[in-house]
């Protein structure tokens, strides 16, 4: 695989004329402001630079749009106004699932005075048995759109299927892809089309690089505003619901210029450990975090056990903003 | 979660009417040629039995009609008119990935001349990487009906997509659900609809317990003609591809009436190993293997270093006979 | 289990005529300056307490001693003048190996000047292979302790052997448990026996559970002053060399009142990965820190990619320092 | 690393003038009848050989005597007249921990009876907490040693401890490296030096390498006589107690010329899946199974769950022998 950077404003006939006459497959496409050529295999990609070309990557990693190789600078990520990868910590918190307009709006005020920066809640959502509740489905999006709107907070919401993406693009801000479609290449696909900007969390059994090329998939289809989100891997160990690989996700910064999230929620479980779990993730340099607040965890319809109330949530955020200005950053 | 078993002919109406009556969820299904009623929570299910009921069945398992409390007598899937879950080990067969015509018509009658009742090869290919082939598609599809038709065995193939289903409806005898969309939820609630066989790959990092969960939105969904299928796990170990977890295999055996598939060619991801693990996974009781066979693996244009020649198939084919047979059984 | 905190002063003489009447297993011991009780099974421990039996706390958990159960303040640890588990982070630094008199005491002056509280270094090193530099032994531990006393650090350093014993009680100020040796119940037993504060590794595979439950070992042998080190457990990511388990130690701390370790260094496995896990780790709530810093990385016998430099670790110490400011605690 | 296999009857002081001028690593050895010659590291070793120099041969996995680079022939262990690694597949029964003379012999001549080949019993027991039973010691091993010879069987028993060699010295056949202490560097060396066959198990979180490094130990200490153990790793799944991994066993014999065994009883975790896996690791090709077999499991001090009956002992013997015959083997 060889990542062409092309000159702007330039003519790229005679590229384009070798490529046709190579066996060569490529793509052209921009990112980021730049207008970029992928060609593989190698063999027949070299054969094509010509004057257009202004930097050849050449890479042995499996993923090239994502990775640092071409991209030395971070990515930022615009969610509407909110800006991820930047100085500031962006907290994204909400119910785990959109229950009722009134359960999303009280929790909308809370975060946003507790100095949230986006709006998150599940309203498709992916459930293990078929018998626990299956979210509110479309209903649930306008639900969590209108309580965006009222407080003036973004919205993050998880997507499903491929079916349901023009709901996506009507009225949600950033679409989240969940740990069990990390490979479900055709929502990937799908998602990447849609134009908005993505949180793409790990598959519990995903690697770092193939967390990459999930990601790949989302910027080969045209869109660079990806934020990855570690969630907790699935190990041996059961004191937590999953195990959050701080290493997994300091590791992937040193590969890619994306922005990354955590959400210590999933893997804690518990809410007592959440607080420790997102303190880490800050430390370890992470960008964004995901939170599940809930005005009443007892009686939330889904993962009641994890999310926090208003009030610990509100504690939670000022010690965010005591470590990330320790670090040099703001939250 | 309590299920009932009703007796035929009745008049279920007073049933009906406690059932409105009360705050319990419900779903009737007929499955296995059994009318059933199944009814949450328990404090609300426990209220509403009348005479119209022929057994209840109170469960502490997160399944319910995948389990074998209610149903201890093996399922039998037919496809078509190859039975899984008898007395024959039954063997699908075929490439990884659909390349041509030529390629899958070589192979069929190879497989089926050294025994195979069925006939693999997939057309949407879920890969890890964008920059890898993506599959035939459509087309694939055909291709792999046509070489079915032409040398007579049922066919089996991996759906990646909802909106894909006409497809399967119209060509496909087996209908796969691969290991990265286990948890798709919406994936497996669509082909439920099919009303086709499904073979049911476990995710790389689902417990028994979650696998069992998706078969139950399967027949939840009204069809119970699910083989389940085990194709290796994600551990520490990377001697081998994925782990194949044989104990999991028994240990699903003793929770669940389906049948049971083994898939020994992606854990062992070199093809020296295949045969081995094939044979490990009849002696541990499994009911259908699926094994993947290239004229040229060599050539592939995926899972090359796993996929077997027709030669060393054949000589597979005769071992697990041998085998099947010491076990008494058939192959 | 049944652990009785035992007035003090007291005469016990009933209490043990009931045990020798009973057929309850028992044990008593004095730890944290408490008589104790243990006995099991319940149902016969249950008949056996009187009046000198201030408290007694029945257990599920498979421990008890290392349990915050009965001991809700957390336990300090003096390594003669320097404390575990108090307001101040501790940090242990030195070679993975000591390979020379000048090469530990290079090491011991950086990272004293540093702001280090403790020299770590191996002596007897536990090697995959048996072509791997196996360690200076008792010469080696010898040298560490003239490099302790002249820059004025403890030492801290492992042993493997049951024989080795006597070497530890006289040279060494903390005596490390490495993770091949997790369940060395010999060697736990032993070391129970030396009186020296222990640095318990948590094995590549335990659960929180059993790290604890080896802990129980050494309290059960008389031996409170244990500090529980995590240090990466085995998943299928190989991004990293292993997965240091954040959550285990916050889940950890939940559980017991000694004080936690966290070893950045081994779950890196690459220098630059260090600094991140090390601030995670602090940020998480651990007491100590294990780090390993050579004099000359490149050309160390072992570990030679994980281990920092001494600029690097002075770094470190400084970014250590402002956040366990910005937590409450110093460094 | 390089690996001469020297010419027999030869004067080797031309190799050893050579060897003393360089600054290679190196050991002389004999085994498998071989004198074998190891240097490193391959810039050093390459420059040594002479005509007293058969066969040199260099590897690059990190484990050369285990491997079969240099001996293709399967190694044969013989456990007094016990051969492990012919045809005939060798089964190891007995209870998992010697709890009394009577005990043991009843199930030593239900087992002996049944067809096992190897009476096994555990007097020195590594358990997870210090309050389960910790088995009879020095008086356990005695105890096996007579039923051993009463019954006419060899006997296999796990050693914990370097300061108990003199024991398996005298009392013992077969000395069993349990899974806790796989990585027990000290251990390895110190059985090496015993002289007695070694069961070498594989530990919970060791990859086939590591396993295969661990073996190494024993070979360089001149111990030839070494069985490889698989019996579980450790994984997220828990329907298992542990996950045996039949494809590490295949892998490794492939690596490998040392004979293989199986322990389905402790990744089974309950009675009901034992047969399956026993089955299954002899379809995979085992040499060997280590089976736990007592005589009233529900009354076991240890592993209860786990434990056969005699009865079903005798049946799974029966099954064993039936498949060993349709692999062209026999037991």
């Amino acid at each position: 695989m060889i990542l062409f950077i092309l000159k702007e404003r330039k003519d790229y006939s005679t590229l384009k004329e070798k490529l046709q006459g190579s066996s060569a497959s490529y793509k052209f496409l921009n990112l980021y402001g730049k207008n970029l050529l992928l060609a593989w295999p190698d063999s027949e990609a070299e054969k094509i630079s010509d004057e257009s070309v202004e930097i050849a990557v050449k890479t042995k990693r499996p993923y090239v749009l994502a990775s640092n190789e071409w991209k030395k600078e971070p990515t930022r990520v615009k969610v509407k106004d909110v800006e991820v990868g930047g100085e500031k910590v962006v907290v994204a918190a909400g119910p785990c699932a959109v229950e009722s307009e009134e359960q999303v709006l009280t929790v909308a005020k809370a975060v946003k005075r507790a100095g949230a920066s986006l709006l998150r809640g599940g309203a498709y959502k992916p459930r293990t048995s078929p018998y626990s509740f299956q979210g509110l489905g479309e209903e649930g999006v306008k639900i969590l759109r209108r309580a965006g709107d009222e407080v003036g907070l973004p919205i993050v919401t998880e997507i499903m299927d491929t079916k349901d993406s023009e709901v996506f693009k009507k009225y949600v801000d950033m679409v989240q892809i969940g740990a069990r479609n990390a490979q479900n290449f055709s929502l990937l696909k799908e998602v990447a089309s849609i134009g908005k900007p993505v949180l793409l969390k790990r598959g519990l059994a995903n690697t770092v690089e193939e967390w990459l090329q999930a990601a790949e998939y989302l910027l080969y289809g045209g869109n660079g505003d990806v934020v990855l989100c570690e969630r907790g891997i699935r190990t041996f160990e059961k004191a937590t619901r999953f195990t959050l690989d701080v290493g997994g996700m300091v590791a992937a910064k040193t590969m890619t210029h994306l922005p990354m999230c955590a959400d210590p929620s999933h893997p804690a479980g518990k809410r007592e450990l959440v607080h420790s779990l997102a303190l880490a993730s800050v430390a370890a340099g992470v960008d964004m975090l995901l939170i599940e607040v809930h005005p009443n965890p007892e009686k939330a319809l889904s993962d009641s056990e994890q999310q926090l109330t208003p009030e610990s949530f509100e504690v939670l955020m000022n010690r965010i903003k005591a470590l990330a200005s320790a670090l040099g950053r703001s939250a």
